[in-house]
């Protein structure tokens, strides 16, 4: 029985188990930075696979470059919350302070070394709790309230727990190195670039990335696209003006003023001729009363372009913008990076390369690849760190009839896609050590 | 001995009293429409004095008149506070709700109907408790983090029991009628309109009013200004359009965009050649994440004018800015008020009136008259309403050392302003009366 | 000797003659509406041929449908200065009051109808001088200073012409229908929609375009894009307020204030995750004194999308922010369409017809068809009126070594695109023919 | 008989030659920096008289003060057409190259030095033609088309040489100087800084200053307020960004933003609590296309402030929007101030002064001062310039009935108030002289 075939019948073997992992993760969803509990039990299960390279810690995530951390106290508190609803020492305590996210590694001796993304955070979405949402009808639903896996990371985690399951029963059979890459905080583009800070894509000849993505036609299985994801980066911008009662407005700096300025000048970026680009400005909070001159706004801000470079010329205007609004209101505006990630794009033979596997060795049904791609990923910060030095990277779908848009309160998707992505993640890496 | 050597003795007698009074409510302020324990500590005083038309509850203030009332939860968790914190029954069921406020009438037989108002809210302000802040030396710091009588309406109520008391015990020697008004929610001027709109002012010749006042010279005590105070406007404007994912913006209606417009044209209103006017957006908060577009924005804004037509011109106008911001990005607004009162005038024989009583009746040191005045006063909507039928209005200011400005964190003044705000109140009537 | 071959036998022969054609137009260049002179001279030529179904004056343009029209007092300044430049009689007359623009015939029996479209109008540009550019170094630079063919419709004439003296040449071997639409104002996208609403596209199977376009490779000749060109809709917006002296702005309504808030919002219209927009607030011209509030501001204005419903998106959020930032300034805004066109899409079918076509038939050199068309075309007025019932429409390139950009002092071409043009036209011709 | 007799005597009886003066120059009217015929005409007049000390040319203004002169293609034209109206030479020579101007003085021996300001230019304003305008009726209309004495300035020149001619006939009862200084370029507040500038005001012990006025009481004859004119800065705001075409806006830097950025800004400067203050953006004119990116807008831009440190902080904030919004941009802002001038404020004494001189010695009616001065003067710059070192400043209004407004194309006044200025300058010097 070939490689292939294995894979094929491990995975189909692995689907109820996956969708059993899958829905314990759901219902105790963690976002960025806090993923405690989800951490541990990857983790745990890794150790049980019988995998001895297990990175932690501070070994994953470079301390300085996590983005967008959320204060001590929250997650202080998040600890202890995930201790009481099931997460597993000693792993727990190693993702404690932020330091959450897991690499682990299958030496096969010499052959290329292959790296596979897996990100696990959950969104800050109130689940529904309707009869018409499955979660909800067959009881996985999320128990905590305002926090959600709405964007499938909980797929994902399941994915890449049987990928490494199946990998380890081959690996007599597999040659390289297999780098398991659990990521973090991959919402808000914030946790992907710390993990290349600490240099985990120096050595990779290959990374493989993959979003559970929902599509029209429920019988396709795999998707890929051969346009640009959009390169993105969050700023947080801070206002400061002088406060003063509103009788003698004069008296003040106007933050207010400086912030509205901005908001409509951002908005009115003059736009690309080479490609599209977005901005926005999310969220807004100011002042402290009527009656009182504003001293003080932050903006949440993002801006996005198809490539890199349009994504720079968007942070760069941006940038003046907020400073010369602040100056022209006699205010100072503070510039946060949250978050920062640039395109994903996939070369066209690594995209042959997967629709031949796909459709002649896994027997899958293969979307024709299409330039569609109008949402951010931080997998591009990994892949650049790859093709920097002359890997190769693919970002693949696996697809799932339509239920809710990502991100929304009754997002759903086929569990069959768990199986289907461990089949493409294990035959990909068959593929490339060419066996 | 003249009814005005009399009114100066038992002034002088009362100090102490007043003093205590006004520390007592120093340390449990109330913000507006919640001031139940204030409110049943006054009732119970004006009982005790002897008032036998003591109006409470409903007969107060017109029930949907009220401007900005707290919502129902806030109302109800402060009662039990105030419960546990001293209000008196029955006075505080009478109070509940909203019901704050009292009014109390003292008939003297034939003669004019006069009215004086004092104000009882307190500020959301955090008070200093540092050993430089008085109160805080001497213990009477208010008790409640983020509420504070930072604008002396705890002077302005010990000063209305001390003319309670006062006038009862003089009240063989006068004739005509005085009807007490203590009334809630002066700040945001949001209460007076209520109490208006329930006739209380439709019979009254004459109505005072008064405020505890900085001032450069310490000596000074009594000062009124010719000028007009400022008319204003409280709106809300709560900006609506449609969420949706910030990749997608030409899916949504931009709220952030229509309350960007409004806030850079609220502050370019053309201004008038007319008088002061002055505009302010003091608080904004909108948006539900960074990569969302803004489907909600709140502006609290005020307006003002020197005179009611210069504030209904800003008015008039900014209601047309923010319908137009919003209808031009295809969002709607609510726009609430939130408070609103006229211009406060003093006539010129009102005034000189006052200045020849205080200086060679009342023995107290008066400040010349001045033009300016820079603020707004609810009392506004009481003196028009005595005004448009022939009445007389007189607002003056009992004068204090400085401290800190009013509405900060460590203003304060000196006590002696109580018995003279009682000795003028007091004064007044007596001389209204032609004793 | 095949078709095919005597087409590029005549078309080569004609080169010299195209080139003096040209030439001649380029040295008195004339704007939309007021193509007096090269209409005449067009339609003197087709009689010369032996054309006999010659449409002019309010045959080809139905009245009421041309957009834009300069001044009755500037055609008929023009009129008199074409006249004095060489306009032909009776043509000139014909032409007269912005009836530009000729249609001719060649009936050929029974077979397709095949229309070709040759815009004729110049641009208000001042044509460089110096010895580096062509034109003027060989002495056919424009004589009319602040105009200038500075897009090519001057070489496009002269294809028009050869065009129509080879096919007359051929047409006993023809077969169907052939008019040749000499459109005027072309620049600004005013002229097309008014010949669709004369019917003359109505039984139109195939209809033809062409632009002379810059291109890197010099020795590529025949260009085709397989992306829209950008829809576009021209608006002249003009803010009218009230006038007042400065030193009383609120008695004004101040049209100044509701230009900058249209403009900045024009800039700030949420861009659409469909497409490619524009938009452009080109130029602005308002108030009368630094001391007086401006009662008159003037805007030209544009937007483009890459399909039409883009750009009906951007200019029906265009005509909403106008209306709007008017009337939040008690001002109104009348909004004048001074263009209109629809985006052009070559079908695949066409593009393969004439790459075969090119290469095969006719030894020209084909740019492979690429994606990129960022401008806008008039011509898409009448593909829109062929496609609309069923016909089919091809917009190609003659391509010409790089000078300067269209619409530049410096704009220039090799001339050996003209005959290039006339072969492809006829060419495509005689195939669509079967021939 | 008194000196104020004689006065009165010989205002009187020069009545009917100053209105004959007063009509000749409303029919050449010149605006600022260029008015040669009306400077050659009062030089003429001024030495006839036997005035010995005239200064023109350079002599009177800095050369490098003269503020938004006119460019010298115009000074030569209107030169050329002064002369063919009547300009006299030498003096109109002196006059050439936007030196125009004159100062005389009387010397009197010992005594103060007293200076007196006429001011001599005419408006860009169309003069109304019909019946009901007096000037028009009575033949005297402006025979310049688009230039027009709306705003009395040649009135002043009458007033100016009649007191002239009344102090040279009085000239030994006099003691002290006379300084008669009759100012071009008052209109945009132009001309006087560069007067001041040549040191003219060094050694004035008083100064004064009038300006025609329409009154409500046509009987009033002589006015003057007790509140500050409004102190002004006109700018111009140049912003210079890079042009492209619209379909690549990326490529550009919008001039046009930034202008739009600066006019609402400018109109939302937070105002001030200490007095009136305006801000107008009066006119706009920008871009060369409609499918260009606007690269340069113009800006015609004053500020006001009821006291020179309120027009300071106007101007200071609108410099540092102008800045901002150009650099957000990436383009450059050329910011020229094209006039400037303090506010005017008239000592007590001084008014106490004058009304008694009017009222006792002069007959003249008198209107009870007022605190209303909603204009600017140029006057100002001189006025400053004498107080600085000590001197007095006294400006005053000779009343006329109501006509048009100042500055529109009715203005008129009652040919009356020209000998009661003469009788005010007059009266006052005698006054000053302690006579």
């Amino acid at each position: 029985m070939s490689i292939y075939e294995q894979i094929i019948e491990e995975a189909d073997r692995l689907q109820p188990q996956l969708q059993s992992i899958r829905r314990n993760l759901h219902m105790y969803p963690e976002t960025g930075w806090m993923e405690v509990r989800t951490t541990s039990l990857i983790a745990q299960r890794l150790a049980e696979l019988g995998y001895t390279t297990i990175l932690t810690g501070r070994d994953v995530c470079k301390a300085e470059e996590r983005l967008a951390l959320p204060s001590q106290a929250e997650l202080d508190e998040h600890y202890a919350d995930a201790l009481a609803h099931g997460a597993v020492q000693p792993w727990a305590e190693h993702a404690r302070d932020g330091f959450t996210g897991i690499i682990a590694e299958l030496d096969c001796g010499p052959g290329p070394v292959i790296a596979m993304r897996f990100d696990i955070d959950a969104l800050g979405v109130c689940e529904d709790t309707s009869d018409e949402h499955l979660p909800a009808r067959e009881g996985f639903c999320s128990t905590q309230p305002g926090r959600m896996h709405a964007c499938g990371h909980d797929g994902h985690v399941a994915i890449g727990l049987g990928a490494a399951e199946v990998l380890m029963k081959l690996k007599d059979q597999l040659r390289g190195k297999i780098r398991l890459i659990f990521q973090p905080a991959e919402e808000g583009v914030r946790g992907a670039k710390s993990i290349a800070a600490n240099g985990h894509l120096d050595d990779v000849d290959y990374i493989l990335g993959n979003h559970i993505w929902a599509w029209e036609q429920p019988e396709t299985q795999v998707g890929m696209t051969t346009g640009p994801t959009l390169a993105t980066t969050k700023l947080d911008l801070i206002f400061t003006g002088k406060a003063c009662h509103a009788a003698f407005p004069d008296s003040g700096n106007n933050a207010m003023l400086a912030a509205a300025t901005a908001i409509l000048n951002l908005q009115a970026i003059p736009r690309c001729a080479d490609g599209a680009t977005r901005v926005n400005v999310g969220t807004i909070h100011g002042g402290t009363g009527r009656n009182v001159i504003c001293d003080r706004v932050k903006l949440e801000v993002e801006v996005r372009g198809a490539t890199t470079a349009l994504n720079e010329y968007m942070e760069a205007y941006a940038r003046r913008i907020a400073e010369n609004a602040a100056a022209m209101h006699n205010c100072s505006c503070e510039i946060k990076v949250m978050g920062s990630c640039g395109s994903v794009v996939n070369e066209p033979d690594m995209i042959a390369h997967c629709c031949r596997l796909c459709s002649e060795k896994l027997r899958l049904v293969v979307q024709p690849p299409t330039p569609k791609a109008s949402f951010s990923e931080d997998y591009a910060c990994l892949a650049d760190a790859v093709t920097a030095h002359g890997g190769k990277s693919l970002f693949f779908f696996t697809l799932s009839g339509l239920t809710a848009p990502n991100h929304a309160a009754r997002f759903d998707f086929q569990e069959s896609v768990l199986s289907t992505g461990v089949k493409v993640f294990c035959g990909m890496a068959a593929d490339l050590m060419d066996l």
